[in-house]
């Protein structure tokens, strides 16, 4: 079944208002297996509108339509609909004793800009919409079934819930041949793009029901795998297959899947650990103890986080001597180590984690360039691990994997912890 | 001139992301005075994305493309547009070239399938891109000129203002009867939308030519002025007094304009005053210093941050005795106060600035609930400053307006100094 969504406002194309309606009725209908063909976002104008609804019913069988349903002058899908579908508008006498009673409850008379709200094309099955005034309504133009819904955003998801996903559940379970649908995101860090795609492509062709797609979104980047199938349980047993096989190429560098985050999953690890940690940040300012108290339940393992921007408080804080400083300089292993074994020693945790480097866009040495990081973690009873990590990109981004390679190491401390000797 | 967006993604079209490239570049445009006419988005179906280029070029003239340029699988828009077009891929010398230095750089080979980026229509522009990997090129298809972008938001947004939105200025002044317009964004923080809209809207009358739109990123409310007319000058001339007039009712609440951020106007305002600054954070832990360290030259003025999530550590870092914690419990006025004068007294600095609060969904008291926080800063020669506030909303929010609240303390104070005794 091909489903298209139209929205219509001046607001969706001028950058005042981002559609978040559309986001919404796509996961649900993908929830039934439907992938949305197409969206398209239109402005206030007469012709643009009409013909983008003649385009949608053309191509797709389903098209739900959004805004322009309202009372003032900029309001004229229903118009736009009538002239696409070849029909006049009606009044609908249903609509009208409605927004009558209603304008009544509200101590109103019902003004002719409100009535305009009772004028559907001729033909159409009129929806009272729960939440709001305008209704919903339903026009058919030939083989396609166009669905009109207010764009505010509450009666936009009432109706939706109530009204459109029941219907389109229904016309699916008529198909014969219908697609059933199971989908997973793998959430990785530590690895590119370019290397995911890479070692994760040969597992296609033994997959055939499950297509593999990436995203990134930095310091992540996510593979998507879509499994479809002539029923539910083939779709769902594809999608395990291939999930299995994924992991097992990917191994640790996935640390979640669908909704995980990756502060949370460490929080999680900690936690069932038992495990405190204390931060000493450089380069990252703050950026790792920030990100890790979003997760509630933070101050049972986050201790202290010293963001350690001077060499004064480098010592004060994370015990690193004067001498270490002016031999080495900041941003060195021996500093990153000392950081991390003194910021821990400090907070008394089972973990020290610390981060030197420099962001840019100055700074930077011949030996170590802008980019440069030192991430060490200190742990008792085991040496302090210490790596150095070359980061392309502008400040901001050289902080964000900087925080991401740093929290790298406790996880995979957390998840391998060194044998005993 | 007809402007149109397509933007190609499975995962635009299934509810996992919400577009956001689009506002950007439909608000930019429209600054130039282009409403765009149409956005499309589309999933990673290689007909879809065929079909929807050709129509789109037939309907525009300029269009505007992102997505699926990327080194893996799913990414073949190139394909689609050549084909689209009717002219074969061909290997663009000069993106090969910067591909594999790239790849060198980071100690890698060039594979294959990353040199795949290097693949453009015949006849393309193509312009390299200044903070990834995949170029920008530029196809003619009959009268329309399409763009093709990265859909990473870093790199789409770096193209669209470097190398786009310059053509189509450069496209649009060509063409004659064109509307003028001038924008300004006016950025503040501390009132409310309604307020800020209640504040204003009385001035709209005497600034006929001035459009006054609202936009809430939170913290931050931002207030749009957008003035049209029939030359330059003039639009420019309606601007300037409207401006005025917001400014003059809105006082110190805009702390900047435009591209302003936050942490930038208050890095300048501490170097000029050639102060410096230390952070006690509980309940925001290390989102202020992340915030700041975030602009390039913090470390001229923020000499340390301490995350003190536990009351050792406040004790530690900050130099809270125990017996005040003890009485008066971590969220307390008191405590706030002896954060921010022991960690300014600890890293000997102009200011220091504490936050302890509830940030949620746990903890807090009958008399200091969730959302409670009490933000302090101490300077040199003068009272302490303490305020508490009520912050609706759920932890991120808390910790967002927390770290605003506390940094307006700072921003008023370097702003009007307290007169001398």
């Amino acid at each position: 079944m091909r489903v298209e969504l139209l929205c219509t406002g001046d607001e969706l194309v001028t950058g005042l208002t981002t559609d978040t309606n559309s986001p919404y009725l796509e996961a649900r209908l993908f929830e039934l297996g439907i992938k949305v063909s197409r969206v398209v976002l239109v402005g206030d104008v007469r012709e643009d509108i009409t013909q983008a609804l003649r385009e949608a019913a053309h191509r797709a069988d389903v098209v739900i339509v959004s805004g322009g349903l309202g009372p003032t002058a900029d309001d004229f899908t229903a118009e736009c609909a009538a002239v696409a579908a070849g029909v006049p508008l009606v009044e609908d006498a249903g609509t009208l004793q409605f927004l009558r009673e209603r304008a009544a409850k509200r101590g109103r008379e019902l003004t002719p800009n409100v009535a305009r709200m009772a004028l559907v094309p001729e033909g159409s099955e009129v929806v009272p919409n729960p939440v709001g005034a305008a209704p919903l309504f339903i026009v058919g133009m030939g083989g396609c079934r166009l669905f009109f819904l207010p764009g505010v955003p509450r009666e936009y998801r009432a109706l939706v819930d109530g009204e459109v996903m029941p219907r389109v559940r229904n016309e699916l379970e008529k198909r014969p041949g219908r697609t059933y649908r199971a989908f997973r995101l793998l959430r990785t860090v530590g690895i590119p793009e370019s290397v995911l795609d890479a070692r994760v492509a040969p597992l296609a062709a033994a997959h055939p029901r499950v297509v593999f797609g990436f995203r990134t979104h930095a310091p992540e980047n996510q593979l998507k795998l879509m499994a479809e199938a002539p029923s539910q349980a083939e779709a769902d047993t594809a999608l395990a297959a291939a999930e299995k096989a994924a992991r097992q190429e990917l191994g640790l560098a996935v640390y979640g899947t669908d909704g995980d985050s990756y502060p949370g999953v460490l929080a999680k690890l900690l936690t069932e650990a038992r495990a405190t940690l204390s931060l000493a940040e450089s380069c990252t300012g703050g950026l790792i103890a920030a990100q890790l108290t979003g997760v509630s339940g933070a101050s049972n393992f986050l201790l202290g986080g010293a963001v350690v921007y001077t060499e004064p408080m480098k010592t004060a804080w994370a015990g690193v001597s004067p001498e270490l400083l002016a031999t080495h300089g900041a941003v060195s292993r021996p500093v990153a180590v000392a950081m991390a074994e003194g910021i821990r020693a400090e907070c008394k945790t089972t973990y020290g984690l610390s981060v030197t480097g420099f962001a840019g866009p100055t700074g930077g040495t011949a030996e170590d360039p802008v980019g440069t990081v030192y991430c060490a973690l200190a742990a008792e009873g085991a040496p302090t691990r210490c790596e150095r990590f070359s980061i392309a990109g502008d400040r901001d981004l050289v902080r964000l994997f900087a925080a991401s390679y740093a929290l790298e190491l406790l996880r995979e401390r957390l998840l391998t912890p060194p044998s005993a000797p």
